[in-house]
């Protein structure tokens, strides 16, 4: 092979990645068409098209080189797949193919495969199974079965032990407790007893015997004096935290899952141990997930009724695109740290679809008219029981007029600052939520999108 | 023109058609590029190309047609565009492409607007002003003015003037009432007053002064005899329905969105008139929104808690589609009419996602095992206060082992089946919930995706 041969190949794997990453699928189909072997070139940092199409949003690219047989398993010098790189851009529709299986998924949904985003607090690592809250027997042979974990919540906030001081993220860790180191709790009558579920078995789990089924956890709130109860713990590195809102998102994928379940629940005992239809006291049932009035009398005993379930409160939070498709719209409320923008965020009220809570809240808290809407991925938020709804909106009007009462203040930012603020470092002067939060993710979401970074 | 070449032009129009049709865009743009008059051509009943592929849900086909300037407000004999016609069928994507104004939308929401279903008891027609809760001066001047409208609610149903006997759907008005009518229930101390809101202003109503406001509406619950309360009608066709899920399907859509909101609001407060925290009795506030607690040691008196606020329930109803693509799972609970199989359904769980709940309402009512999960659109259902989250989602098993205390039987439909019973009429041994559920549209969207009839 010549210098020149090498070079006009050089050159061509250039343009052909290039026009992978322009999403210029006629050039793309052209260049294949006379040299099948580009499609599993790689330029800088090793990026193939494949990964420069996930990169950029471009579909039809990716669907072609799919189509042509590519390899969707190589990593580039980060070790990401396109998988990973389109499921960071937030590029849903190409993360949905590049994760079906022969493309079925696809077929049957053509507006993509939405439940790929996962958020904080949304992990579910239990099996509910809610057939078994009615099930005395079970439920109390499990309470004393040795594998069983029982976490211990005070005033809403669970024991956990923090190995290191100062560190970020996913270093805070549950304590998890045996029967026997709880059983005492487990008598007093003002102790709540939630149970959670069970561990949802691991397909790779072949070594464990199929009969033996995997632990059930449970969560316990007692009014003990915390001090008293941190005793429990050999090692002194364990506290109940003080600002949930916060230190809660330390905790570790699986186990923020687990807290989000326990603490909504707790939420709601401490705050509904009285009938709301008649004042009388109620008794906990069903292992922790309903209240039934103890007054025989009442109206809430005759067919059934929220009043005796727990409550969740449907929130709808947005991220607002002006028109021009490259600002998006924030807002601080007062009690924010100094800097910090967000999305806006309100809840849905009775008798209103998710679309028009968006627009609604939009326009109270901002003036900004909104015309489409579209959902994105939600969030459960146990501070106490939010469902955070998180959706997109494309704004048709742009003057921006807040109520005070609600936020302090509200701004257009260019698409340019926002990535600056995401991935070249929080300024003092803008940054935006912790990553933990769906705000967070809206907001990678959409600068991910169409993006020709 | 020779008789050949009127032959071969028909020729050429019924292939065209048809490629659309079939959503073959190559040969869509191929004939297009010989023949540029093709494009508004028309076949059968007045169909263009372009309603063929809104029909079928051609996206590109659509694209194509609309780039190259096809007129888009053409009616076929039905008098349907290709907006209607890609609304009927569910086609989101291509709905969006001929509703939007200068492709603006569709840049910067490429998923596409999902905002365009909208459901029954969906419809927002009054703003509901939430600023003006608080303001109690402003409410007691519009209380008194002649054009407020008030609805009267009893036992939590609206009443109303019903012109018709036998006559299906759209066929019950509510009973509006002025202060005069209404003035001596306000005295009493047992009645339920609710501000709804006022009137959107229609853009088209420029005849009318700019400084005049549009009527503000109120919702009246009170326990007076409902015998009594018809008195105030001077029509003897007025009612207060006894079964709420059925008769109030037969609201205008403006007016279901009216009583979406007030039952919802008013159902709160028929349960939850004592404080759940400590069981004292509670006083409405802010118009209705808000009833807060009288005993001022409460828990409920510091910071904000959700115990004051109406309860909103987030409920998953989805349509499981199998992993062939073409037969989807319809089940029924004991109380349903013979014949008649729905969605599943169920309540989000305090700490769950919208796609977890989705999985696990699925396996514990049919045993099947939920994949991907796409979020259609939802519905606010005043029964007494849910909002349906209406999903499609893909089943990765398909064996069914029913949970007999929640339904009755679940069983795999052929699509065919499903149209049949949508469009050709309800069979005694198979129809699905009426139009005005979430249930019935997400299956009409189902059956529309991907359609090749
Ligand atoms: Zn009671
Ligand atoms: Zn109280």
């Amino acid at each position: 092979m010549t210098s020149f041969q090498m070079s006009a190949k050089e050159d061509m794997v250039e343009k052909f990645l290039d026009a992978a990453a322009r999403g210029d699928l006629t050039q793309v189909s052209s260049l294949l068409s006379l040299v099948p072997s580009l499609i599993n070139q790689t330029g800088y940092s090793g990026w193939t098209a494949l990964m420069l199409a996930a990169r950029n949003g471009h579909l039809h690219v990716a669907e072609k080189l799919v189509s042509l047989g590519c390899d969707k398993s190589s990593v580039n010098s980060s070790s990401q797949t396109a998988l990973d790189i389109a499921k960071f851009w937030g590029h849903r529709h190409i993360a949905g193919l590049l994760s079906q299986s022969e493309g079925s998924c696809r077929r049957i949904l053509p507006g993509g495969d939405l439940s790929l985003q996962e958020n904080y607090f949304g992990r579910e690592t239990l099996d509910r199974l809610s057939g078994r809250r009615t099930d005395e027997v079970w439920l109390e042979t499990k309470q004393k079965d040795l594998a069983t974990v029982y976490l211990l919540f005070s005033n809403l906030s669970p024991m956990v032990s923090t190995p290191q001081e100062d560190s970020e993220g996913g270093d805070i860790k549950l304590c998890r407790f045996r029967y026997e180191a709880v059983k005492d709790l487990l008598q007093k009558p003002s102790t709540v007893l939630i149970f959670l579920g069970m561990e949802k078995m691991k397909s790779s789990s072949s070594s464990s015997s199929q009969t033996e089924e995997p632990p059930v956890w449970f969560a316990i709130s007692t009014d003990e004096d915390a001090a008293e109860l941190l005793r429990r713990c050999r090692e002194n590195t364990c506290l109940f935290p003080k600002t949930p809102n916060r230190d809660l998102l330390k905790l570790s994928e699986e186990e923020a899952g687990v807290v989000a379940q326990a603490r909504s629940v707790l939420a709601w005992h401490s705050r509904y141990s009285f009938c709301s239809t008649c004042g009388s006291s109620t008794h906990l049932e069903e292992a922790g997930y309903k209240r039934s009035c103890l007054n025989p009398e009442c109206r809430s005993q005759r067919g059934v009724h929220n009043t005796c379930y727990p409550r969740v409160d449907p929130v709808v939070i947005m991220l607002v695109i002006h028109p021009d498709g490259n600002q998006c719209l924030l807002g601080r409320k007062k009690v924010f740290p100094a800097g910090m923008f967000s999305c806006l965020a309100g809840f849905v009220e009775p008798g209103e679809a998710i679309e028009e809570a968006v627009r609604r809240e939009v326009e109270e808290e901002s003036g900004v008219k909104v015309g489409p809407v579209q959902y994105v991925s939600c969030q459960p938020w146990p501070m106490p029981s939010n469902l955070m709804i998180g959706c997109l909106a494309v704004a048709v009007t742009t003057d921006i007029k807040v109520d005070e009462k609600e936020i302090e203040e509200a701004r257009w930012f260019p698409r340019q600052q926002v990535i600056d603020s995401l991935f070249r470092g929080a300024s003092p002067a803008f940054f935006v939520p912790p990553r933990q939060t769906i705000a967070h993710q809206l907001i990678k979401h959409w600068v991910g999108m169409n993006s020709n970074l």
